[in-house]
């Protein structure tokens, strides 16, 4: 049974002018989201979706984000990205994504780490519980996608109000994960973004921002290394992140 | 050469949760961003797109989108959109797209008109002047999606200030649409949402708002129907909306 189940699962997209940024590349924010679209679409593929999930009134959690991309697929181009397994323990699972453009040259890696909980209780769910014959994962080698602790914010250059409204609201009644990249995102000009490149970039999911709050987006940069928060009015963390730029 | 020319364009796409808002549908700044992809792959196909136009310096810019829709594609599930032309003048050529769902139930019609401009002059261009050969329009019955003016906001409700910034900026270094969209539907709340359902749209964009500038959004309902205007800090209208809500 394992063995027929697809370690790999591989999408190609071209990526329209009016899916680009001002750089003509595809935006971090959507970035994100095709990685955690590519990711669902797998789970579902492999039988541990949601649908799957739920009949043990569980949920899959996004806890971290980690990329290194040498470039984004370009407008006018299209791209693969193709997913695996890499982790499955008692706490999370780790699932890489490789970017590769219409020449079969690689852009990039991307790290994911995903968590299950319980949706009542909303407390975490042993995925060796859930998984008792594990999970396909393809032994092949991986770039070490591994980061530490993101510091925490001192001495903020920029603090940024910004209230999630209606249109930031997902299905789970949550701020959507792309709105809390653009934010991150925003802490920088469209200038800036002319003579930088996002090389590294690094989000860690806390806490769930809700609808009608107004959070602070905090952030410092030193040399070429952005480090930004997301606070709640309430003074939760709700996300970590740390961009390394590099010069174009 | 011209018979050769496939006058309707039909894409299928599913819609996963992680697309959805919170009342589980396809958002409406989706949902508009999508029409515009679609017609921008049909302009494509006809070879009138980007590439055609700019042979003559020429760019198609989105005047107006109008919308009817019983229901909006769902979550979980396939929706299939269907564009052709419908009318070509000196000033504007106008493009229908149909959605339907997977069991081919028709959801709604969306208009759109486009017009083309001189891109360095920023002054219109004669499309038959562009196409002396015409383009294929088919010819079948379409809804009247026909909207008059829509009247300006008096004493409104609401008046928020929002500032677009990096993650709002497209491809031609404006605010990108779909921005504007969000910011419409975010003069409303996602209660409101759970109880009312956007049955007509109707979007008019008259000027660009740039990067780091906050505009207004100015709106007011009165019964079903909310009026939403844009407005840059030198007072220039950048876009007008109205919405006809329906009861869920």
């Amino acid at each position: 049974m394992m063995a027929e189940l697809p370690p790999f699962h591989t999408k190609t997209v071209f990526l329209t002018a009016a899916a680009c940024d001002a750089q003509l590349e595809m935006p971090l924010p959507a970035f994100t989201q095709a990685v955690i679209d590519i990711a669902t679409e797998h789970a579902n593929i492999l039988g541990i979706g949601f649908d799957r999930m739920i009949k043990d009134n569980a949920a899959w959690v996004l806890s971290r984000v980690s990329s290194v991309m040498k470039n984004y697929p370009a407008c006018n181009e299209e791209y693969t990205m193709t997913t695996w397994i890499t982790t499955l323990n008692r706490i999370c699972s780790e699932r890489y994504v490789r970017f590769d453009n219409a020449r079969g040259e690689t852009l990039g890696y991307v790290r994911t780490v995903w968590a299950a909980i319980d949706v009542d209780r909303r407390r975490p769910v042993n995925l060796l519980t859930l998984f008792p014959d594990g999970l396909p994962m393809p032994d092949i080698a991986k770039p070490d996608l591994t980061l530490g602790r993101i510091p925490r914010v001192e001495n903020p250059d920029i603090i940024r109000q910004h209230r999630f409204l209606a249109a930031d609201i997902d299905c789970n009644r949550h701020v959507n994960t792309n709105r809390y990249v653009e934010q991150v995102i925003n802490q920088w000009s469209v200038d800036f973004y002319d003579i930088h490149r996002v090389e590294r970039f690094d989000i860690v999911f806390h806490a769930e921002a809700l609808y009608g709050e107004e959070v602070k987006v905090v952030s410092r940069q030193e040399e070429n290394t952005g480090t930004v928060e997301i606070i709640a009015p309430d003074g939760r963390l709700c996300t970590q992140s740390q961009i390394v730029f590099s010069d174009r």
